[in-house]
């Protein structure tokens, strides 16, 4: 994760917390008292934002060392050591709880996705998120979604299109609507129309979509969508997706499942800093 | 909830999810178009967050007109109807996305927080939260969790002492520690002190704490500590709080209990925008 | 152009000029004063960004008049009057340069673009631009870019992949760059692959890239390319492009012709602000 | 170039260009891959902006070694290395394109400047720029301007009072424009007054301006006007230059030449950056 | 104090000061230049901010080397040497006035604040600020007071409650006040309420706030006033306080007296900056 | 006072004190509640920043109403009304300590400036200011140095060439240095230089320096000094200057005086909000 995308998510974060300053440590911490810690999972999960702790702490010293025990994408079992930390105390004491509330997030959104990953295994459905991520930490989440097996949709309304009904009603039809997208966007960029049943689906190839989007779709639907695209679009599926139902729309042969509780509704995984 | 403390938090967001623009939209949607939508509840939940919402959308454009039809605060049922929206077809396209994933995120800590107050009904504790928040949006959050009953711990770093474990131990005892904190910080700030046992309570009372914090102890431990300080200082517990354990952690008679689930594991609500 | 992303570019352009306040009219021109102006071309040109000159005057005072006469896209002949504005001296003084600063450069590139899509009238070529842009006016150059009719290529390093020499060089050949990137990436961005010459051009093909970067062609490579590729995939010429060789360029088939010098060597157009 | 003006200007260049990340870098080169690279001169031209382009790539990762080997205001021939580059890889890619788009501007900047600066060799006549640069570049352009052998007119709005028709109309006068003004501005400010004719500059000077800015005269009437101002003033000429028209206008002995297209009509120069 | 704090401060001091660049040293030292310089008191006064003078150097140069020989909270005489700094010529020119401005008011208020803590000596009075500091640098003078010996009222409108007159009248009464912030605030703040009279005294005691502020009293009110709160209630002084009447007050067994001249009207003390 | 100068500063002034919100106001303040005030004038002073203050309560809210009843230069008497203000009662009270805070420093700026200005009436001596103003404020100090009716030196180290001791050692003379400047700076900037002697003062003249700094002279050296240039350049006198020097100072015939205590040594002047 490079430093330049990612300090200014961490200073607004750490102004957040600090601001005028941490009263208790400059009361207690005689300046310059050097300490040495390290974070211990209390949970089983998926890591992801360990060079994202390691930054918190650095962005408040540059002389702060930080040894990064495992890596992002890997299984962490409680109790194993994720990270050892040495330096000032009052750093240590002063960024810990912004490092953790961005790690134990992080690892929350990787842990889920995973989840839902473990669900589809052997179809080949690809578990990716959606824009319902967390004001401010979209790149962090969606980052994490990665660590957690799981792929990326669009980042935002800038780097794909997606229409929807609204865009459809107003541009007079799939057909016009796709046909106007073409011409406005950079050929870079894949379109992707949201249909809610085969007409849609029909029209939405013939007029030249990339994706299809089924949208809260029966599972026979689904299935009756994926074969009539066959290999001239990508299909999507989304609506009513959870742990529960997610292998069934897989097997459908659906090529993409959206799954927006990955960023909207993960817990936070338990992760503590210990003092040394 | 004041523009001026809430705009740049909507602001960013805003930018984060247009960047460069929506490309969809630009495409399919004549400028000047004017829609009407409405914002509906799928889910039971809390309301937190309505006028966050209409500064979303005003921001884009301040020409939009939003009715609020309820109130921060109040129980809302599957199918109400939380707001009118009407204007530029492209500012509501644009404002949706990050004017829900604020809204149901607070909303959904505002219905965590009701959980946990529910819990406690009839006994003398306040439901607190604590600084394990999503970056960036604490003051959000802490927003909702009085919107659910519950009362607000210190902001941050900067606005109250809470000398733990590292403070005593640098300090040279709990006794230097508040001593020191009484000295440095303004006394306008209560000062509160984590402690583990009986012995430490005592410590903490004698050396003139405000507020106990009494982390991590059994039942007993915290009756037996409650008991102790009696109107001396205001008691809080924390650890191993959850819907399960927070009754009886309450009729200890402890004043007030702090749960980090509430901004750090609460689900998102499910609210939509319909065009109409 | 949406004011939420112009503004900050506009801002900044303002305080560049203003800085800590416009000395001459401060001492010259009587606090209240109104004036009205029109900007009047002095070139023959292609209209783009008549509301971003409208925006700077109204970041300075809501209550500038501002009558847009003609629209971006338009041709426009020496003499012709392209807004009237109407409003406090002072900020008509204050606005002129930076405005006029801004449209004479969105006016130029659009000019030259339209330049260059002239010459490849009724071939299938599109004329688009390249991230070769000024620094901190991409937005904006790419904007006139569209109304020179002319296409945008990838707004920037996000939103697409655009895989060279270097990348082919670390993946370990463009099978395997391909390949990593769309394990990568978002599934709504297109992969295109610089290649330089027949071989290449058919394993990015089998690798599956979406658009071919054929690179420094001569007309005869570039002919034998197009005819390899046929719809397997989108082709875009590069290297060498100026209004001597675009024609050649487009009739040997090619999709897109990108041309830096659309945003790095145009010329301003001559508009003046006179008051009235 | 102080780091402290420049760094605000490149990490927005940056911003704009990486964004939430370099994707095509991300998804093909491994972290920590090394890479060494040349910037070459494909053009002659003046050097202008080497240690900006070093700035970019030291902001990307401050262990990026850059060593310029030509110096700012010299003549550049092509095929002449202007610096080696080293350090990751992923550094290297992501500063390129920013890197060149500034540089590539500043030498053309300093190139044209120099074009003009030679067709006025031996007379009195300094070229200089004008406030016609691009928004949010001023400083560096007007910095290239000096490499190239020309002069800096005021920087902005702030530090010179430059009187023009319209202040001269509000303020009832030449000689009350240029009263009020030296009542209100630092003593430290020159002021400037716009004239057309002889009259005005008869005026001008018994108000006590300390320029007079000669606009769009004929050859004839700027001669009368220099041999009229002689030493009492400094006068400048602007209007109708280009390299045809400059050394004419030159001769008549005036003292400056103030040059619009410096900055608002210069090509870009090429440069490329190889890796090795 | 915390770089990570300071930097917005000093940053914004360097740009207002240095802007485009300090033309006088850009055009008359040569680049690269070394010096050396001491910081030499020229008054008598209490030392506060030598590491903000530090770090302004520092922000412009890392390499700057700066060592402080005297520490804040330390009195000064007339032609102490504070620090010695040594790096580049540049640097050391640019930064001297920032620092010397920021230095010479943290001292100032230091200094005044030690005078009024000298009069109160072997009284329990607590000199504390106020709210009356100058806009920007609040934290810095608050800082500068503790270095004098006086201690920090609240930060600002949001970490202690402090009723006034308005907030008793809206809320219908100083009981109900009261009552309406203990609900609303974290448990971790004080409540301050302003009484004008016994009457009031006794009010705000009985709704339970924690600190009084008499305002304006005569000293025999005070006296009466702090007789009636006795240990009940923190008790602090405000209104027509300075030099003269300062220890009168405190002779009445108030607790706090805060004083706005600290911050507001306290003079710069007289440092040099002296090249060797 | 143009807002596009002013609002940043008021903004950080408001985040400064208002910061996560005035929990006071919050508590205690129903909703909507209106209010009215007025300033009033507790003291003698001369008025600067009536406008200042009345775009604080308007960037809270753009609803309230402020009406000035005296002008910014006007002699203010104790008791006098200075403005009316009427809107949210919760805006008056965020905004009133921001309001006051610069509105009672720039009155002091004023009052302080016009006793000097006082004291040197019917000499030919301009008092003016420096750059020893308080960081981030110095566009209002130095505007209410105008308004107490002294002059402005240069705004900042960008905007004039002011040559002291340590350039001209650098440079290797005066002459050198001057020499240097003119090359450099634009040619709309004076040059000044600090003289200590007779010969420097005959040796700057030479040079062509536009502004003599006659630094820390006696008053016969003053007298000779002005006497030797005559009106050859403008004179300027420093150092040791007060209310007890400053017509002395002015007698010499000096042009110029500067006052570092204009802006670093003030008193705020005395003003209170009071609500009706």
């Amino acid at each position: 994760m490079n430093p330049f995308i990612l300090d200014p998510i961490l200073r607004r974060a750490l102004e957040e917390d600090i601001g005028t300053g941490d009263v208790t440590t400059l009361a207690t911490i005689e300046p310059g008292t050097q300490a040495s810690a390290e974070l211990v999972a209390k949970d089983n999960f998926v890591l992801a934002g360990i060079n994202v702790a390691q930054r918190v702490f650095q962005l408040l010293s540059a002389e702060t060392a930080f040894e990064g025990l495992l890596a992002d994408g890997q299984a962490v079992k409680r109790g194993d050591v994720l990270a050892w930390i040495k330096g000032d105390a009052a750093v240590l004491l002063q960024g810990e709880r912004v490092a953790l509330n961005i790690l134990q997030r992080m690892c929350g959104v990787a842990t889920l996705t995973a989840s839902f990953v473990r669900e589809v295994a052997d179809t080949r459905a690809v578990i990716v998120d959606t824009r319902k991520t967390t004001p401010g930490l979209r790149v962090l989440e969606k980052y994490a979604v990665r660590m957690g097996g799981g792929g990326n949709h669009r980042m935002a309304l800038y780097d794909a299109v997606l229409i929807k009904e609204n865009h459809v009603a107003a541009a007079g039809g799939i057909t016009a609507a796709v046909s106007r997208a073409r011409q406005h966007v950079p050929h870079t960029q894949k379109i992707e129309v949201e249909v809610r049943n085969q007409k849609e689906v029909a029209e939405a190839l013939a007029a030249g979509a990339d994706i299809l989007l089924l949208d809260n779709m029966s599972l026979a639907e689904l299935s009756a969508a994926v074969a009539l695209v066959g290999d001239r679009a990508v299909t999507e599926a989304s609506g009513g997706v959870n742990l529960e139902t997610v292998r069934e729309i897989a097997e459908t042969g659906v090529g993409l499942i959206s799954v927006g509780a990955l960023t909207h509704s993960y817990r936070a995984v338990d992760i503590s800093m210990l003092f040394t």
